[in-house]
């Protein structure tokens, strides 16, 4: 298996393809951008779409009312829309109530939102759980507002009716689960999180077509409440999941960083931390902070998954996060290539990390009678070219994974992997479990 | 309780003002000195004074005898005074025996102590335990000695008496105790240790009107003998000493300075540290070392108790140190203030620190719904402002302390216990005691 | 016992003498060259040798056939020898078979071994296991050759015989060893090992006229399969060994650099390091890592002994690394000395060190009533001079060791060894094991 061969060549630009396909659409935590941003992920791999009704009790949480909108705009007195939903989903303030009404500028002012420190771009802003209407829109324009009487419309519903989230299960040799999580609950912004949804529908597309250990199961859900409702119904299920990672903004041009799971030094971390130091790049590697993406949930205290994030650029930390400059060219597909790549590499550890026993522990094997050496000794050069081999038959001691060699002896894991496999080809090695 | 919220605004200003009050005592490990200032100690909190027999044996001492002194003076053959006790009680050497004889400046030399390097300084010498007799005094003074016959005169007495400490213990809601130390067998010295010994009465008279979870334990002791005393005659009662620090030195411009307890971390260790890192100022952190003031006694590996040492400046490491430079001038109002709040500070860490238990510990609890959270989501200021609270929630598993939360987070203490209390409210933590 | 007091003052001077002494034989693995160096340790220590048959199986290994040889040369058509065994051994790849016939340029350069960006050094090279011959030369004297037919003559037999090695055993009063190992399998190179050898032996000299604490047993066997066969032939006696040091270039102007043992924290390594700290050079400490000398069979898992590696220059890190210039030109006596010094220093760390307990552990003992302590208190210097003392009252608890106590308190080994015998004469300690 190698997950990081991907299944086209410019896989790049196959993310970077769906991620603009689902860009436009205008995604809340319920409703129908939702459930049309999935069908295109669907169109991909084999996706199952969940509905869960209004009402129902979620851990702490209950399902809100569906969202949906249709359009909306404010008109100036001679019929201009000043602010028009149709130019970008943004404008109008997440969950936001239906309005129809005339008021004044200054009426109006409470329902505006705008970056006065940025004030050529529209703020993305919700109120998933408070009643209440804005419009967001950028400064520069917002002072322009003469001060007269405006048309406000919004033809928005909140009504009874679902959360939707999509969920693809690739089957391994066993039942332990690799967990790969996106939001999809945000309307136009490229990077957070159209990137994230693009690359992991690939990713699954590539797996489903490989034979591999652990099965991975993919979630396409809006944050936070879908996160919640999925552990919520899958409970019971929690203690297959060996190894988790959330993405979000992989396609910008910094990072890559990597938010440690709560626990701290689990196999998903390790693995992570190994494939993006041995990247040529300079990974940015955070402790475990309760504020973020899901991963907030996925380590909550009473579930404490192995399960980080990981992200180019950090959230928060850029000024183009949560603004209309986050647009589909703040990504680039060759930034989506190499998330593609680290990720699919983190897999390929945890797919191949087991624990050798070097079967001639005592003394080194003579390699030569093996035809693993370089008969001529006093080659300066020779010592590098075996070191890999000494290192795994040192540390092969039923104690040491191939991730832990790999990190001593500061080798590449697909070194140490290779070398292991050629070890135990010639019976110097063994899985710990055939002792 | 605040203890931290001095009884009077202006609590450096009274603690100098004790300070500057018993300053002028001769003071030693026994003697009069003692009691004069235990009386002005006692004239603000109900000090129980104890009095311990010359020739009690305590733990691998013994209660030496008691000494005094009336007078003491160098005259040359005009009759002129060259050195005066009445000018300085440092120009004797303390526990000199008595003596009244005429001789010679080269046998009058074998009794002079200077500071050749300090040379406007007298310096501060003691002999408790071998008998000897000695005046100190500025080296430039020294030089001009002529080669004349000197009259000696020291008024002191030698005699079975007693030691004599001083007690204060206030009672809170249990048995468990928090100790204060401070040595009072200094002569005039006001930073070393008329500093220590003012700012223990105030805070101890702050306490003794507040309701505590510690009982807390004031000493004011002789060094050394007067701590080995007060662990010979309660050996018992040591397991319930939780925490404890030794203060001296602590009204100078210099630190502040912490060394460690012998155990080096425990929780008065992490509080005090953690209340001086968040002070603004630049502490200096010590690991233990067998060499200091009664830390070295109730550290030593027989009781290993938690106790650390508080001082602003480091002992030995100011020219000041044990020289008639350490007067008056050396301490300041304000200093005393901030090591008052230090102190308070760090016994309100300790009041305070409990282990508290998430309710609902399955992903995060809907803060929105209890009105602990922004409804309008996407401003990039909310994640901190609710940080302290998502912190607390995550990592209340039963395993962090509220001190352990305010590491991790990097929060102030009183952040972390101020929203704790907040959560605790709406019945998101209880105890780690109540499940 | 002071096994750093050398029986000799100068020590570098004999160490240098015996390494000029061996350096000129021509030792391979097997063979007489090995024999006649062990003769010379032999002079020195009552030396056990060892010869083992061809075909023993040893570990993984076979005893390989034993290699001999008198003479080589090239010859051009003038009968001129342009290269000649006897002016440096190192002409002949250890172990060529042996050849003489008359060929062309073109096929002789298949048999030569240079060093293009060394062209003035003769390269080192063996083929042990695999059947060849070869000549090495200096790459300057290699691009004159012209292209004529040479004689080739190399006088070399490979038949069944034995593989030597020597052993000495110093018994010490109780059965536990220091095992100290150099190879004795290179041939003229003065640093890698003539040094080690040479050190070995005059080491082994001196402790054999001492009373020790340890039994010190010293080997000098062919590198790796020398190794492996000592250990085949004494696996039962492995438990014995606590203490190891593999020492090889011990003679040049480099390092000193210690290499840790696998385990990494064991006792030999601590005092090897402490007492290199210690020492006023800049050590260079280096964590295990499974390359080198014969520490790769000592630390092979199967066995994994607390032995390190002791070199000045590290291996491979210099160009004189296994090149005709390292000859005796490259090894001084003052660093063969201050090598001595260094592994005696540390056989002197863990003959003395020991867990003592404080028999006065409550406050600390007065140890002025016992003369132990300066009588004059509150001079600036006192508090150095009775550090160590008090560093070993206050942690000799039963949980710290000598070794333990002089790192804690960075004070060098002497020190706390020769202060904690005081201690213990005015019975202040006592050894752990008495209680």
């Amino acid at each position: 298996m190698s997950l990081d061969t991907p299944i086209i060549d410019d896989i790049g630009e196959e993310i970077f393809a769906l991620a603009a396909k689902i860009y436009p659409f205008c995604r809340s935590i319920t409703g129908n951008g939702v459930r049309q941003t999935l069908r295109e992920v669907g169109a991909h791999i084999a996706l199952d779409i969940h509905e869960v009704p209004t009402g129902t009790p979620v851990l702490d949480w209950t399902i809100p009312r569906e969202w949906n909108i249709r359009d909306a705009y404010i008109k100036n007195e001679r019929g201009e829309k000043v602010v028009d939903f149709n130019q970008s989903n943004l404008h109008v303030m997440s969950y936001s109530v239906p309005v129809q009404q005339r008021i004044s500028l200054s009426e109006l002012k409470q329902h505006l939102y705008t970056l006065p420190d940025q004030p050529d771009l529209i703020p993305y802003r919700t109120s998933y759980y408070a009643e209440n209407w804005a419009f967001c829109m950028p400064h520069r324009q917002f002072e322009t507002l003469r001060d007269e009487t405006y048309e406000v419309l919004i033809d928005s519903s909140l009504t009874d009716g679902h959360l939707t989230y999509g969920e693809f299960l690739h089957k391994g040799e066993t039942a332990d689960e690799f967990l790969l999580s996106a939001h999809v609950c945000h309307p136009s912004l490229a990077d957070d999180n159209c990137s994230g949804v693009a690359l992991l529908t690939h990713l699954a597309k590539r797996i489903s077509r490989l034979r591999t250990r652990y099965s991975y199961r993919f979630l396409f859900i809006p944050g936070t409440i879908g996160a919640i409702t999925w552990l919520a119904r899958n409970e019971d299920h929690l203690p297959r999941i060996k190894h988790g990672i959330v993405v979000s903004m992989v396609g910008d041009d910094g990072g890559p960083t990597y938010k440690k799971s709560r626990r701290g030094n689990t196999e998903i971390d390790r693995a992570m931390i190994h494939s993006m130091r041995h990247s040529g790049l300079s990974p940015t590697i955070l402790d475990f902070f309760p504020y973020g993406y899901d991963e907030r949930q996925y380590c909550s205290p009473g579930f404490n998954l192995p399960v980080g994030l990981f992200q180019r650029s950090k959230f928060g930390a850029i000024p183009q996060y949560h603004t209309s400059a986050d647009n589909l060219e703040f990504i680039r597909p060759e930034y989506l290539s190499e998330s593609y790549r680290l990720i699919a590499e983190t897999a390929n550890v945890v797919e191949s990390n087991r624990i050798y026993c070097n079967t001639v522990p005592k003394g080194e094997p003579q390699l030569g009678k093996r035809g693993l050496y370089g008969a001529i000794g006093g080659d300066k050069d020779a010592a590098v070219a075996n070191m890999a081999m000494l290192w795994i038959l040192n540390l092969s001691d039923g104690m040491h994974s191939l991730l832990d060699i790999a990190e001593r002896a500061d080798l590449p894991f697909a070194v140490v992997q290779r070398t292991a496999e050629l070890l135990r080809e010639h019976e110097l090695l063994k899985p710990l479990e055939s002792f």
